[in-house]
């Protein structure tokens, strides 16, 4: 007790570290208190932390498993740094992509079954479904999904990516990018107008329907003549580059973007022989809807990262998607393996009426732009964006800031203006993720938790740790191995 | 000496202030030293104080005459907040608004006889000459500009604004913008396509009179068709303020304002009689000049501050304009007198080839953006401009603070969201410019010196404090006599 006066005596300050409990003490007798936010490497779990041990890179050692990982990474580096994606088609029905499609329906994020799924989910695909005419009735819809009758598969294992639900049925039109360095494509549906009622967000009433059939029959079409007059294809990297001078990160705001494709589509669209009528139809529905782009967006990310996949050992992340219940990420050297954990729900600002009571855990493949250095990563590009995922200014700043500690470099082809025109950090490695403790934040659109009552806010989000860690004890796995 | 000697021995600091020359021996013996930046208040000029001193606000003292500037610019800088300009036509003829035009040309900046014009002015008034035909060689043009038989005139006179040389002559088209709140009026004439081969630029080869012919006889019409399609006409104010989220300034940048502008058009265009070869030909033009929008930014910009203009004992400077050898403003309380000032030359980046000996001194009514808050006192909107104008964006953002220091209010239509959203400063006070003896910064393109060689670079300059001080001595004459 005198020696404990005595060090109170002589005015204490602390540094709390580690176990926060023990501090309480300290803080209720108001002395000065510092508390650092650290945990163990590995997410506390020592196993983690012996797997990543195993495959850290050794300047001095280049035979070690781990300096193997590090040049493999500047492999797959290389493919996303000088991919060249172009939006060279539209297709008018997915099953022209994939012949033997047949009852398939593609789905945003990692692998899930129907019984399993979330509410905007479950509306995407009875949407899709009366869509397709295989019922007439939600009741029968849903009969229908959980017969066994359909079968269900991620979009990113067709190399296909869809916003939100992200459902993609035989009969829908896809936009078509050709990575031309890499040889890679990307697929994403067209982005459907009238907002919350869409079938991305799982609404899929009459008009959400009949939306989908003008898309069908009309948008895509209309597109396809339109790409098919761009000499080689709309270079979608140079526009992309240019919104994020203008304030878009092209994932969560794509008004700069959108207007630059409009223009060039307008372009070719007025020599070409489509009707005039038309031509102003699509001026109307794609100029009244500042997220257009992101299809492309996601397209391009896409045919991008399965340019750096496949390469062997490498521990970056080329693909980070969410069903709406978990997170999966795939990782270059790992071949097809989803690496899975619980999905949060963003943070955020809500549209008047909604909160967060209402918000269905992230859900959508647009984490592909995150994936690729875009998104939450070039936040710095679009401060005004934290109008509509909420925060300030500065944090747009730290989060590209924050983005190059778990990411092997950066990307001079989208450069960040308001932090001296530094490429924006690109390239996830698992290793760094664990090691720094630091999860990928994500942009991203928050939709209601039920089917059909669409998008009520937007917010950020991060991806769980769990999906990080497993990677690396994959990797190490692979090590104990070789 | 001795005392000397014992004073270097104690490691004398300096602190240097004022005469600079007095300091060029502690430099030489490398002592601490550090330079203030000052000098006098009123530019040095004791004249200058005393009649400051006679005009500032007084708190304690309503009735001060300082107090009465106050509150005049008070209402000045209402009119400014509340002004909503919209794009309500297009005259197919200058002559329209001014019937008794005659042979009379308009020209930016401050009034200039045509002895004494620069180089790309000249050029521009002997390409309107070959373009009304009142004359059919170069050599006839200068002779009958010189022969006292074409009256000259400065745009803002007229309501209008100019870009660069800013000539107008009675057949060229005009934007026409109101100010619905202000029930008044700004014209300007239409960008050219181009590049460096522009009337504006002082070019007058056939091929650019050629481009002003098909401005007149089929972009006119067809803008002058876009805009009676839009029912109320194309508020400006919202189109601008977005353009700020999207990284232009709206003076030397206007991407995003450009694409919003064309995104409008088109919708209207297609939905008129305009034939199809008409409209792709509009949307090629417009879509391909980043800048087509600055013509009504800065008619906008005109209808706004021309509501300002005319406040008794209103201090805020209403127009700011350079005819390539002089800058001149004008004030709210001081009529239609001009406040002139030599005009430097832009300190930039230059195009290949080029250098600061080829750039000509400050032109173009441009700089009624500034007047406005836009440009240059916005930039903290537009740090990709820098590649354009020079400097880094820690420049563009101190720009946009330093200038809340002469101003006299916020803009709250033009939010700047790399600065937490705060409005643009606004309203120049010739009381502030003096007393901080801080110059307004203006982002401009730069002509070369001889006329017809076009844009060479662009750059930031400042408007030369001689104006400011002649307008507050004027202000206090007014004063005394009141």
């Amino acid at each position: 007790m005198t020696m404990a006066y005595s060090l109170l005596d002589r005015k204490t300050s602390v540094i709390s570290l580690g176990a926060s409990d023990l501090d309480k003490g300290i803080e209720s007798a108001k002395a000065p208190l510092v508390r650092l936010q650290w945990q163990p490497v590995g997410d506390g779990n020592p196993d983690v932390a012996w797997s990543l041990a195993q495959i850290v890179g050794d300047k001095d050692d280049p035979e070690a498993f781990g300096s193997l990982v590090d040049r493999a990474n500047e492999e797959a580096l290389q493919r996303i740094l000088t991919a060249q994606p172009v939006w060279v088609d539209v297709v008018l029905h997915a099953s022209e992509v994939w012949p033997d499609m047949g009852r398939t329906l593609l789905h945003a994020g990692p692998p899930i079954a129907w019984d399993d799924m979330c509410g905007p989910m479950r509306g995407g695909v009875i949407g899709a479904i009366l869509y397709e005419k295989w019922a007439d009735t939600q009741e029968a819809a849903e009969k229908l999904a959980g017969s066994g009758a359909i079968r269900f598969a991620p979009c990113h294992e067709f190399g296909a990516v869809g916003p939100m639900s992200g459902i993609i049925s035989p009969s829908m039109p896809l936009f078509v990018v050709e990575n031309k360095t890499g040889g890679t494509f990307g697929y994403a549906p067209m982005m459907e107008s009238g907002g919350a009622k869409t079938l991305r967000f799982g609404a899929f009433a009459p008009e959400v329907i009949a939306g989908l059939k003008w898309i069908e029959n009309v948008l895509a079409p209309a597109l396809k003549t339109a790409v098919a007059g761009i000499e080689g294809g709309l270079p979608l990297k140079q526009i992309m580059g240019q919104a994020l001078h203008m304030g878009d990160d092209v994932h969560n705001r794509n008004t700069a973007a959108t207007l630059l494709l409009l223009r060039a589509v307008m372009e070719s669209l007025l020599g070409s022989n489509t009707p005039k009528d038309i031509v102003q139809d699509v001026v109307k529905i794609v100029g009244a809807d500042d997220m257009f782009f992101l299809s492309l967006s996601m397209a391009a990310c896409k045919s991008t990262m399965d340019a750096a996949h496949g390469v062997p050992h490498s521990s970056i992340v080329t693909a980070m998607a969410r069903n709406g219940v978990n997170v999966g990420i795939r990782v270059s050297g790992l071949g097809g393996s989803w690496f899975v954990g619980k999905a949060d729900v963003p943070v955020g600002l809500f549209l008047p009426g909604f909160s967060e009571a209402d918000a269905n855990p992230d859900i959508g493949d647009s984490a592909i732009t995150e994936t690729s250095g875009l998104g939450a990563f070039a936040m710095a590009a679009a401060p005004a964006m934290v109008q509509f995922v909420g925060g300030t200014p500065q944090d747009a700043l730290r989060y590209s800031r924050e983005m190059a500690f778990i990411t092997v470099g950066r990307n001079p082809g989208f450069t960040l203006p308001a932090l001296d025109f530094i490429g924006a950090p690109v390239g996830i490695d698992v290793r760094k993720v664990v090691d720094e403790g630091m999860r990928p934040v994500i942009n991203t659109a928050t939709a209601h938790k039920e089917a059909g009552k669409g998008i009520i806010g937007a917010g950020i989000v991060k991806a769980p740790m769990k999906c990080f860690t497993e990677a690396v004890q994959a990797l190490a796995d692979g090590a104990a191995k070789s």
